[in-house]
């Protein structure tokens, strides 16, 4: 194959263009049973074409369920990717993080084994004790001489990812311009001897701008010639703008009884219309609120807003997830955002040691909180998944103001407020089952059940399990089966009769 | 007063000596409503002089609830200094972590506020923002040129409380050796301005031997005649060295499989019967773990036996808690321990930052488990508060290995195996609650009830919150009351028909 000029200007090491192929002919790859990762982080920098290519190959040879992946991905990839995949069944297991309905059905069905983990942790979980990965997919928007990937839109875990594969291919996406000087990159070292992160504040650089390759790993070089399928964002909503209201209006009651400095402290803001809203209020706080800085995962286009408000004087995060129009306005403008701008790995960017350090305030949105202020960011009504804990918990265990957001309630079928966000009691609460090195899932609670329990206690557990598998797969629900309505009836029996030995569950 | 020659021999500085006062006549400094900062953690390096004449005067003069403080300390107390307090109802607010059989009946009670926090945290929580400290009480076991405190057997957060605090009264000593040497002590900076934690390996020293005073807010120099008072260890039991052979086993299993180094990676072991077991195990384990190192919260006496076998190189901690006979076992070979041993501020002892870094093997004992691996840590049926969180949720969170060891079964009034310790679904679950910034009492239920909720819930969640109430208090069990088996009647409602709008609780 011959490379295009374009493409040879993005990619500035020969030996690289030697290797050029054409993404359906890199199937042999991809044997059954491989362990794959894929650069991407909140739909964008993913690669587009190898996927598609497998994709096209199992839908064309009536594949489906005979070539399936363990993907790992540092958060969400593009729905026409990793949602494709999930309907041709070509996902075994998926870790640490998900978006889309395919995939989400996929995992409740009990189909995908999917690893919820801290997005802080999954890089270093990835390198030590060392992980099996066959082969990264990792898409670039330049590579440089020593033959160095230059990311896109996000980094990700791209680094551990790169770091751990026996092959990597390398996409290079003409479609969008090179990102070059926008990121800063470390590589994860082993404990006992790590070293301190000397990041300060947040404009600090510690890396190199590419995440250094081993050229002898690169087994193919593809052109993709799409750019990232972003969506328009979700519009604000009375809601979401009366709860940005009372988030500013605390926020300057802290700065107004010196609690916070006038510039806050470092800012981290999830994904989604809340989040939105508060970034929106920011830039639209005048002279109330100057010099900020942000520390955080994923950058919204109202982050451009609020640059533009001239209030913002630097933002850093691990992925930009603009939408499409956000994109042009970002590129189109380049020179105003990009010395402001600084794209980090995920274990830096949620690195609960320089959150902890510098202060954030941490600002996220929860399925439920119960009156004790426990948090549910998981599992609806207690076990179906939605898209996993994602950064939450890296930045709201370690932010100085550690805060959730929620409308008080949320519209059911038949009731426009037929589900309270405030609850008695969560359903499933959101910290512990990640600290612990447990894989979360039903296969996972067998084993529990079997090695931990006590042989009076394993019938009466494993029947437990038995049934709330049965109900809530019966559900789509099955990522963790509980019955929920029965699930304290052993407290119960020892409360009124002495000891938690009960006869059944019915 | 005129100072012993011992008391001279402890404080160098000469005008320290001239504020040397008897701690009844200190009575003026501590008027009802102060706040008051203890040194101390896990029972050693608590004062004991004033807190004893506090109570003295309160028992005299009938003052009983009519002089009440709130009251910090890193961790806990000792029982005849803080329990004694509960007792006279002298406290009236507690953080963040407490053991006594009186302090736990003033909390669940009602009677003592008490705010549970992660013991890494609560130090910076106390200096940014910044909160109101009237006197810090604090021994010494020496006294530098410049007036700095040299500890005694712990650390904690007197570093943060003598920063804090308007006026600082230090008990020296006496009966105890002093600890020159063994403490390396940094204090709080403020965010977005704090450093990096320069500690590469446990050994490593990043601050001075003592903490630093400024000479004028020393308003009191009292001499302490008695040493801490802790109690002989619990014996290891059939159970808990079962439980520690496992646990042994399991580690070598991951040496064998070249996931740990043969030195293992620094240990955190918490405290209790298990955690002994564990270290004997690890004693006895010859050349199978040497060159050890440990990175932890508190030192048991099973570690002087790790020491002895010659398998541990180092060990630092925030607090050396030994039993009378391991006490007189340590001064009566310091030469051999001293050389080998740090103490920590607990802001450093449990610093994610360095406990991530690190790749720590985290290991704690839980109330219980679910089969899903969440744990609760401080809430006996989800309401009854034990100890608090303490450093658990520090170390599972962070560490490379997160462990928990636990019996299969407790023994209730009417079954030997009446409880389970493996449940479908923890009564109480430890980690998000923390993450928030929010005081767990039931106080603060009612705010988020009344600021958060929607008007349509708001009298079914007050319903709820008073009948939780009533019922917890009357058991004694009132730190999250809760109506365990009603917790969920909303989702049920939900699930049922289509709302979460029910009707009652009945």
């Amino acid at each position: 194959m011959s490379a295009s000029a374009l493409l040879r200007s993005r990619v500035r090491r020969p030996s690289y263009l030697k290797k050029l192929a054409k993404a359906e002919d890199l199937i042999e790859f991809f044997p059954h049973g491989s362990y794959i990762g894929w650069s991407g982080f909140t739909g964008v920098g993913y690669p587009k074409k190898v996927p598609t290519a497998l994709a096209d190959h199992v839908e064309k040879n009536g594949l489906e369920g005979k070539l399936q992946y363990t993907l790992f991905v540092g958060a969400s990839s593009g729905a026409e990717t990793e949602n494709r995949w999930a309907r041709l069944n070509m996902i075994e297991r998926r870790s640490p993080h998900q978006v889309g309905k395919e995939i989400a059905k996929g995992i409740n069905s009990g189909q995908i084994k999917f690893f919820d983990k801290h997005l802080s942790m999954f890089p270093s979980d990835l390198v030590y004790p060392k992980n099996r990965l066959d082969v990264a997919v990792i898409e670039a928007s330049a590579i440089t001489e020593d033959g160095g990937i230059i990311p896109g839109a996000s980094v990700g875990a791209s680094p551990e990812l790169v770091q751990m594969a026996d092959k990597v291919i390398i996409e290079v996406n003409t479609a969008s311009p090179s990102f070059e000087g926008l990121h800063d990159i470390t590589m994860s070292e082993l404990p006992p001897r790590r070293k301190p992160y000397l990041i300060l504040q947040p404009e600090d650089r510690i890396g190199t701008p590419h995440i250094p390759v081993d050229p002898e790993k690169v087994v193919a070089i593809v052109e993709s010639d799409y750019p990232d399928q972003t969506q328009p964002n979700a519009p604000e909503d009375a809601t979401s703008q009366a709860i940005a209201t009372n988030l500013i209006e605390f926020l300057k009651h802290e700065v107004n009884h010196g609690r916070l400095p006038q510039n806050l402290l470092p800012i981290q803001s999830g994904i989604g219309n809340i989040a939105n809203a508060v970034i929106g209020g920011l830039s639209k706080g005048g002279a109330d609120f100057t010099n900020l800085k942000v520390w955080t995962e994923v950058l919204q286009d109202s982050f451009l807003d609020l640059f533009d408000s001239g209030n913002l004087d630097f933002a850093t995060a691990t992925s930009i997830r603009f939408s499409p129009d956000g994109f042009k306005r970002f590129y189109d403008n380049w020179e105003r955002y990009a010395g402001k701008l600084l794209l980090r790995s995920q274990q830096v960017s949620n690195s609960p040691e320089i959150i902890r350090r510098l202060g954030c305030i941490g600002m996220n949105t929860p399925v439920e909180v119960d009156i004790y202020a426990h948090a549910n960011s998981t599992c609806v009504m207690g076990s179906r998944m939605l898209n996993g804990l994602g950064g939450s918990a890296d930045f709201l265990r370690s932010s100085k103001y550690s805060i959730m957001h929620t409308p008080s309630t949320r519209p059911s079928k038949v009731d426009p407020t037929g589900v309270s966000c405030i609850v008695p009691f969560c359903t499933h609460i959101d910290q512990t089952e990640h600290d612990l090195d447990v894989v979360v899932t039903e296969q996972r609670a067998r084993v529990i059940i079997d090695k931990c329990s006590h042989p009076d206690y394993k019938p009466i557990l494993t029947d437990y399990l038995d049934r709330a598998e049965y109900e809530c797969l019966k559900k789509g629900m099955g990522h963790e089966p509980h019955l929920l309505f029965q699930a304290f009836k052993m407290h119960q029996n020892l409360a009124e009769k002495g000891t938690m030995k009960i006869n059944g569950w019915d």
